[in-house]
């Protein structure tokens, strides 16, 4: 059950793909360099591998408890919570001045792999507290900012996001709950939502509940939301806790996975209305909140390249050990290791394949938000900003979609075994099915990469993006032997089918919605898997120029590489088939409501 | 969580494209014509539609117990069984002789998809039954037929099949169980053996194991395993029952799904040896094995369609009464049915599409099964036994990892309810993982499909199959409409994909075995894909024939057809791609073990 970071890959794709040297040149990031990464990394792969990991199977066996309005944490995690605190992991990529390290978001991000990976369901506590961080920062007064961000970052304190209702799930323009105002510049909220991570638990002193409501006089729809500041205890002017607010957990849910999570139902204003201020303009949480989504949505992607990466290792080190059946080859007379068999093979370098690209994928896009947050140069910053908003949709939804695949070829390589939940591999393949879903669903994921990221500009960061894989394309041309020529050949058709299919959304998005929507998910994840590919095209070039000094760790990158050209990257041309079939009233959409 | 068995859905496969009226055509069975399957198939979904699917839930949350050796079923278990049992359904297919139906393979197919779509872990009791009886009837004596079979078939005594043992999974050449003959024609017998479903419980009488052993002089591997009937009480001449034999569950499993059905460890001889006797001869039980996991396999094949069909059923309710979000079409100013959202559209044409082609396929591969028993001519039956045994690895590996994806877009397509347990769409998503393991994993089936069923005709099946898809779509080609036009386009790529494979198998199964063994699963998948795509287009065209008689019901038809070509087909050629890349050293194969 243990988990080793993998700390020499993660500085691979950070120093190769990811530009870590760039991070330094950076205005507040001079310390950011290599030597700072990996002592960051080497200190948070202890506490991953030593306190949370041997944590995480307990915490599935005994799941957190509800009783009489309070939340009990599954054993052992209250104290882990605090040796988290106390190394000060929440602030790693927070502003040194609200107590934070400052670091960049591309050192962050490989932390956030490593939370995860160990305990996926402890991770999400600080991953929404994350959420709270980011809210208030960007939309908060001063006053509220030296409030709240220094206790959420020290751990004192835990945030929570609270947008869902029992009728307002993905569609936030159905949110019902109320925020009256009270004449001396705080509202009492009314309502109930539900879904609440870490929405109540015994962790932290407070909780600090960042809420959607609608003011009396607000307009319909999602333009008439706005994001209020509702802490469990209420806070004096000197950052003491006073009263318990009128907010409370009625329950929680019996989930499929992340059992150690508490997902609560939280009841505002039973008893004469919780106390909350507002944050930042009324009217304008939906966009607050959106901000915030966006780093949000990029942690959950991040939860699917940790939760494959713990897959595959745990089948990795079964299929090593577990003997059945001689070699098909005839090498051997006996018995060997389950590792010798081909399909054993094939399942776990697709589950390496799959975890090194979206690992690739994600990092790249981290550095390119710092580059986007960082840049003295007003211009690059929007062009790097550009880059990352489209990568979002595609690591959350890309990610999280294949750590579902890659859980169940995690199950399958322990045959029998992985079925018996002793094993633990079925526990991530539970785990990783709410990744997809939450924070947004794969298909809201897909629309806001057809709306807001492919349409608004007419598909021009795409097409940047394409004139860079058609570059990777022709450095590879260079290089000799049967993997480079495979990556080229399925790397190039990768690119025509993504160049094709954006293509056709840009064209279709106006005239025949339905069809360019139907296709929307096809689209995501064609695009993860050639903007993948393309890393992973990548690291072979950067692997190729440095073998001599490591044969055995780069060649398995070039070898790893061959088998993502190979096995992942001809689904593209399924998948442009797929998208570019469909027209409205044929096909996907005939079917009529009433045949299904 | 209801179930309405798909009748008409069912009848259509049956008579289109399974040749039901054939079937009275063959030698015993000249009244199991179409009133005959109707009359079946609206009995059975009687009982299990009121019965066994209401209990389906229950026996999830109330896993079977065990304490102190005995193992009390789920909550209702009992009653149910003996309303299974009274209804005469476990003898459906067996012979009339031994107290059974009589009935095809091809109307039993359509009753154990209802048994299982209802309730997987209750169907499994009948299922190792009816391989006990398979087993029986294949190799064992007259009078173990007469004291076993018809107690069977009655559902008084139930059976099992104890294959594995803790070193011995998928390589049964392992298996260390002991059998020492007594000189009175008994064997005592010695050993552990696990994962034994519905292996020890309180719903019938006597519970009839049939056990793997070595007797002492035994060769070493598969060619010294004998096959033993132990029954956990012993069975006097004249049928009743006598003392309790030396056989005892020490312990049931703590599972991912299917929690109803006891998965027992059984401890052979701890108190002087479980009597047992030999069935057949000696050293040729794997022989028996086969033949009875041929059925077996088939019926697992099954429980993927059935738990396919569930999960599409519940998601498609779910998604009519689900209101959430505006349509992307600008159609209504309100929010709508989820199942107007294009994405939606598409996950829920996905399982139906899916568990319509793997259902169209399993028929159609029982109907040759009948063929092959049944038919007059013993060229005939060899000819069609062939195409039966070529499809079984396909329809257990096809149907039952598509069974994966179809219950994990089940959950997705109810969003976030989907991942608490109470919602009933997470068991299917757990119930259905094991699925692609027992009766031999996937890559079982797929060893199976390149070396028994490729190899050793040197793909005459294969292409014979080919031949019939080629002139399918010549018949395509003679209709008009966008339908008409995808599918002869996306069936004929497949059938090159398929005929490309095939070569590459034949060609390179000796000298290049890793490579051939690493596409196995790849070559599985795109046989069924292509051969229920195949199904699907002659469903397409039957349906055309009749489109005026019932325009909804066909034109349903029609575009589900049209959806699986556009959708699923395109799947075939990045599997070719996938499977003749490969080659030994090379990309699959190229990282070492200490590489992983």
């Amino acid at each position: 059950m243990s988990y080793a970071a993998p700390i020499k890959d993660m500085l691979f794709v950070m120093q190769e793909l990811a530009g870590l040297e760039d991070m330094a040149g950076l205005p507040g990031f001079e310390e950011a360099g290599l030597e700072t990464a990996q002592a960051v990394l080497e200190e948070s792969s202890k506490l991953c591998g030593e306190v949370l990991a041997p944590l995480n199977v307990e915490g599935d066996r005994n799941p957190s408890t509800w009783k009489d309005g309070k939340v009990t944490a599954s054993p052992g995690f209250a104290d882990a919570f605090r040796q988290f605190a106390a190394g000060g992991w929440q602030g790693v990529q927070h502003p040194a001045e609200y107590e934070g390290q400052g670091l960049p978001k591309l050192i962050g991000t490989a932390c956030i792999e490593m939370l995860n990976a160990s305990n996926l369901a402890f991770a999400l506590c600080p991953l929404l507290t994350d959420g709270a961080i980011e809210a208030l920062l960007t939309a908060g007064s001063e006053e509220q900012k030296q409030t709240y961000v220094p206790r959420l970052i020290s751990g004192n304190w835990t945030g929570t996001m609270n947008l869902t209702e029992p009728q307002a799930g993905s569609d936030l323009a159905l949110v019902r709950t109320r925020a009256e105002p009270q004449g001396d510049g705080s509202y009492r909220i009314f309502g109930t939502k539900i879904f609440i991570t870490w929405g109540e638990h015994d962790m932290a002193d407070n909780i600090v509940h960042l809420v959607l409501a609608r003011t009396p006089d607000a307009p319909e729809g999602v333009k008439g939301i706005s994001l209020f500041v509702v802490p469990k205890f209420l806070v004096h002017a000197d950052g003491s806790l006073g009263e318990r607010n009128d907010v409370h957990c009625v329950s929680i849910e019996h989930k499929l996975g992340i059992k150690a999570s508490p997902t609560a139902v939280l009841q505002f204003g039973d008893h004469g209305g919780a106390i909350g201020h507002l944050i930042g303009e009324e009217n304008r949480g939906l966009e607050y909140m959106f901000i915030m989504m966006n780093a949000a949505r990029f942690a959950v992607g991040m939860q699917g390249v940790a939760i494959s990466d713990r897959a595959y290792q745990k089948a990795a080190a079964y299929a090593k050990e577990r003997v059945q059946s001689r070699p098909v080859d005839g090498s051997s007379k006996q018995a060997v290791s389950i590792i010798h068999h081909p399909d054993v093979r094939r399942m776990l370098s697709t589950m390496r394949a799959l975890t090194e690209g979206s690992r690739a994928l994600a990092y790249v896009a981290a550095a390119h938000s710092d580059i986007a947050h960082h840049h003295a140069d007003q211009a690059k910053r929007a062009e790097h900003l550009a880059i990352y908003e489209y990568l979002v949709p595609i690591v959350k939804g890309w990610s999280t979609e294949l750590s579902v695949d890659v859980t169940s070829l995690g199950v399958q390589v322990h045959g029998g075994m992985g079925f018996i939940e002793e094993t633990g591999a079925a526990q991530y393949y539970r785990d990783a099915r709410i990744l997809p879903i939450y924070e947004g669903t794969t298909a809201i994921q897909a629309n806001d990469l057809v709306g807001r990221k492919t349409l608004r500009d007419g598909g021009a960061v795409a097409k940047a993006l394409l004139a860079d894989i058609a570059q990777t394309v022709e450095a590879l041309k260079q290089h000799k032997g049967a993997a480079f020529a495979s990556m080229q050949k399925h790397l190039s058709r990768g690119h025509d089918a993504l160049q094709t299919t954006v293509a056709f959304v840009v064209a279709n998005a106006k005239s025949d919605p339905n069809a360019v929507f139907a296709g929307s998910v096809a689209y995501l994840k064609l695009a993860g898997i050639v903007l993948g590919g393309w890393q992973m095209a990548r690291a072979m070039l950067a692997a190729q120029a440095k073998l001599d000094n490591d044969p055995s760790f780069y060649g398995a990158k070039i070898a790893t590489a061959q088998f993502f050209a190979e096995h992942v990257l001809p689904q593209a041309v399924a998948l442009e088939a797929s998208i570019v079939s469909t027209k409205d009233g044929e096909g996907m959409l005939a079917l009529r409501e009433d045949q299904f």
